[in-house]
């Protein structure tokens, strides 16, 4: 089943599921879908209805090569020396990231970074339903976050049994991911979102991101270190 | 000085300090930096002593030979053939990211997100100091978060005036991104982490990072709607 990598050797690879209609996508492409999925939602926000790949690049910390090498991954989406249909290229990418499928979710770990979560508002705005929270700790369970009731972690098979759930989060402590990580796939669930330090290797057809807050404050440091 | 662009057409291009010896280095690489950092330190741990391109490619997901160029960016450390010295890289890339120098950290807001990231022990390890806790609400104000105990946001000022302060984390509502940036910067921090979902644009020699927490569940989400 799952394993976590905290002092072992093999790390994930995260190769699974990167494909677009049987082509490989490379990961950094797939990670910047979201990227121009946040920043076509701001042009329409300001009745941009057209945009070339050029003014997007402006916008862009990417060449506009690059954005048009990009979207020939997902074939293409605009006419040249038209632009890009600013509304119809944000259903298309909406759609390849999977955020018309109203994914739902359960967050494990009700802990500051779990309330937090539940909490963040943009999930919801991007088409994902919170449905359940899971902790074990006495204080917590029974308490209203978001406006659900938190739940114990042991009821959480059961739960699982009746309510399909798409996307476990995991914000628990290291030392609970693994097992924590086995039940919600042996529960259904197709994707992992894990927050613990630790880096989730799957071993089944199970999706995983593994994110790591620091690699923002080390990027940052960077800049500031190198920009003296 | 600063503006939030939430609402605005103009996104931050994020191209501060990117260069290294007057080198640009795309974005993409450089965000591979912490990740290379992270994977060098568990070879350590397990007492990995070399390593070739070859074997760090499979551990992570990129070529051999985009790990070769990535590190081209930086003087390329390695013998040939030999391979990598884990611990020489690990020291180089740390040192390249800036973590030998002991970065002094201050969160504003201590809300569920301000206070998990006060208690995230990786920040620390990485040698990020955290010096204070700011928040503007009397029910935070005075009590204590990982040791530290929170001051009213209106002492910043003065806070930032006597204790030198290089990185200032957001995680304050978005309403109050740009003025807390403004005080922060004004105060003299060199960088800084923005949680909150506006995108901060820089105008002056500041480093900005901003953080999307839902960008990982939208990547994770891709995975599993194009894995099904």
């Amino acid at each position: 089943m799952f394993s976590v990598l905290l002092y072992k050797l093999e790390i994930i690879k995260g190769g699974l599921a990167l494909n677009y209609n049987g082509k490989r996508v490379p990961p950094v492409v797939i990670r910047r879908l979201p990227r121009y999925y946040r920043y076509l939602g701001e042009l329409i926000r300001n009745g941009v209805m057209r945009i070339s790949s050029n003014a997007l690049s402006e916008r862009m910390d990417v060449t506009a090569s690059q954005i048009r090498q990009d979207f020939n991954y997902f074939g293409g989406f605009g006419q040249q020396g038209y632009g890009y249909n600013v509304e119809h290229l944000y259903m298309e990418i909406g759609d390849i990231l999977g955020l018309h499928d109203g994914y739902r979710t359960a967050i494990v770990g009700a802990g500051n970074l779990g309330r937090a979560l539940a909490n963040h508002d943009t999930f919801e705005k991007r088409g994902f339903k919170l449905r359940a929270i899971f902790d074990n700790s006495p204080d917590v369970v029974g308490t209203t976050i978001h406006g659900i009731e938190v739940m114990h972690i042991d009821v959480m098979d059961d739960f699982l049994a009746e309510n399909p759930i798409d996307i476990g989060i995991l914000a628990v402590p290291r030392s609970a991911v693994s097992e924590t990580a086995d039940r919600l796939v042996a529960g259904g669930v197709k994707g992992l979102l894990n927050f613990s330090y630790a880096e989730l290797k799957m071993e089944k057809d199970v999706a995983i991101e593994n994110v790591h807050l620091s690699d923002s404050l080390m990027t940052l440091s960077y800049k500031i270190k190198q920009g003296e």
